[in-house]
């Protein structure tokens, strides 16, 4: 067997714990497969002696840049997180030196991950990050090598168990948003403050990636619109219920004529869909591709062995003398295609207004709706006495959303509707 | 960029027909990604003049063993099929040369596959085969490279798209298995000659390469307990509704204290377990790591599309200088276990008897149950007049295979019981 491969794990939180112990405690196997030992040769963390239920494996290190720099380090694992320094800091100044990179970093990567490929590629150095999108599910080697021969034209996916299991929670029990959310930060699904996760930047982040993977384009951050499932309420998931959708919070990439649409938003999708069955803190991503067909891949999204499992995994393609450029193709041959505004989608839509149950009202609405040339697809309204307020609940079939946007408007301002609508997009699969 | 890799084919069908197509018509996006040009440089087939909706595409070899040996040739894919010769001969002359070989010949593999990969693994010359399984799904670079830091505990899937075509088509209809067999032959998912896919074999060729792969063994295809959809009532599939599960032709690997199981058998699982829910022709494979959790990938299991996408992802691999050995390990380090005798399983079932109603019937069933120690999880028994023909239902709760058969055969010996006793082993998921 030749010799180790030496790594430099900067961060031990619940992902580099859990890397220590796949590395220690299956090092024989692992070995095996990898075909050459693979040594742990140093660690940084804020602080060595918090408890974390292993012991040290190696030589502390302070400073996790240095790692970098470390001559016993072969291998520089960036497991610490943080768009910014120090993880920016160390993972570039590994790759100027040429050392291979293996991340979870997402955040990281959606902001400064052009940058970031253009010194691996240029260096011929590794840049793997399976651990950064979906956790154990290895979605990032499926696009980057089992999938190459293929156009993709959708893909989307549950890429936040928080917000996932939330919206589970609330269909099952029917209990209100901020109640579940309650639940969930008491289980550890949900940070104490849970705004990245529940506004979707945390999804964002992710699908920025697969769709920079997938479509051959320029990491975009910026472009993708975002919307969190903190506006969705029970009664929107009763009501999808009748209409046979379920809500979710999708990362949804698509190829249109107006360019690579990347959006976040809470999406109903029909209830007999593969997605619409992913239930709690599991994450999914589906790929339509040609000439391969639909794919579905399901799996834990977070958690120290899920997560550990990918690192490791990118750890073995390294010590296998695999390389593959972080993108696929040179960074130069990216696409800086802009997405195109959330405004110019193009999709049904579901919208529950809130109106006193009088006469004329639904005439108002619907004459609204038919001066935009909006056409309605179905419509609930459940009896209640005359001059109470209700629900009416309509679906939409596809219109530019610029345009649903006016209606809605308009509608907002009529005199009997007491709220402002809530709008939800709904996703159609064929 | 570098220069072009050469490619022979042999086998044009609907898979070598399918990869001509992305290696011609996606020439320059294919190049980018691989990062060199893939080109064809001979092909080889039994007819040259046969219509398949392609030109040929280079010189045509017409002794496919020759391409092994052609200078022009520098990876030979082997999409002909057979376990025998000309496709056994092909690979083992292109790899005894050190020429990488692509092929999706999983009956090849299953007969032959240590002896090739011995071969490979000598010579350092890559043997993918990632189209030999589950036709789209990237399962064997899932296992092969995504899950090399974990310990799979079990491993079932879908691998067969005729079987699970019949069986869902017998499930929403409630049409019997020959009816809905005629209608799968005339729609082009089944063979005129069907027992390959219906009795089993071709699902257990794939499952003795996922579990060689999964739990470091050397493949045993004998070893495999095959049983076919053949046996499966309308009857069956109703009953199996009723108790809350579908029928559905599973292999299956798992790791037990007898050893790791291997059997492919038509299965009750859970209505809401994910793996009920893969419809028609389409395959799935669920893995059960450690740390990694539960990972399920659904997608095509056959068509030229999905195929020449799998075999092109493999030609790219070769493109890019990936090289893994074939079984993950070398095959000297493959364990021998034997499988354990179908009789060791341990495991729950269902039973279905046919028995003349009266007066003592249930008496004597259940008496020869007790003796035997096998222990009745639920009953049951639609009313009829007495003294006619009645079926009666039971799931048994986990208990040895060899008990539940010795049971079986006294109580189909009974004077009530009007035919063999029908026998589906239940797998559970937890």
């Amino acid at each position: 067997m030749t010799k180790p491969l030496r790594v430099g794990i900067a961060g031990l939180g619940t992902v580099g714990a859990g890397l220590v112990r796949i590395l220690t405690e299956e090092s024989a196997v692992f070995a095996a497969r990898c075909g050459r030992p693979v040594a742990i040769s140093a660690v940084s963390a804020r602080d060595p002696k918090k408890p974390r239920g292993i012991a040290l494996p190696a030589r502390f290190e302070p400073n996790p840049v240095a790692l970098a720099d470390a001559e016993d380090v072969d291998v520089v694992v960036e497991v610490m997180g943080g768009a910014g320094d120090p993880a920016h800091a160390l993972v570039k100044r590994a790759l100027e030196l040429g050392k291979p990179v293996v991340t979870a970093n997402k955040a990281l990567l959606s902001r400064h991950g052009m940058e970031l490929a253009r010194l691996a590629e240029e260096k011929r150095a590794a840049l793997n990050f399976e651990a950064a999108v979906a956790g154990g599910i290895p979605i990032i080697k499926a696009i980057r090598e089992a999938l190459v021969a293929n156009r993709v034209g959708r893909l989307y996916g549950i890429l936040n168990g928080t917000c996932n299991f939330v919206l589970t929670e609330m269909t099952k029990s029917g209990r209100a948003f901020t109640d579940v959310l309650k639940e969930a930060q008491e289980r550890g699904y949900a940070e104490a403050d849970p705004t990245f996760d529940i506004g979707g930047l945390d999804a964002a982040h992710k699908l920025s990636l697969l769709a920079a993977l997938a479509f051959g384009i320029q990491i975009d951050l910026p472009g993708i619109h975002v919307e969190g499932i903190e506006t969705v309420t029970s009664e929107d998931i009763q009501f999808a219920d009748e209409l046979g959708y379920r809500i979710k919070l999708l990362g949804i990439a698509r190829a249109t004529d107006r360019g690579i649409e990347q959006r976040v938003h809470p999406t109903m999708v029909p209830a007999d869909s593969a997605i619409a069955r992913i239930e709690g803190v599991t994450n999914a991503v589906v790929i339509e591709g040609a000439p391969v067909g639909n794919l579905a891949f399901e799996g834990p999204g977070a958690g120290a062995g899920a997560t550990a499992s990918a690192v490791a995994a990118d750890i073995a393609d390294i010590a296998r003398g695999s390389f593959n450029l972080p993108f696929i193709v040179p960074v130069a041959q990216l696409k800086s295609r802009q997405a195109p505004p959330i405004a110019r989608h193009m999709g049904m839509s579901y919208v529950r207004l809130r109106v006193r149950d009088r006469a004329g009202v639904m005439a108002a609405i619907t004459a609204v709706l038919a001066k935009h040339e909006v056409s309605i697809e179905s419509l609930l309204q459940h009896g209640r006495a005359p001059g109470e307020a209700v629900s009416i609940v309509m679906t939409m079939h596809e219109c530019p959303e610029a345009t649903m946007r006016a209606a809605l408007a308009e509608i907002g301002a009529l005199d009997s509707v007491l709220a402002p609508p809530n709008f939800i997009r709904i996703e159609s699969f064929t």
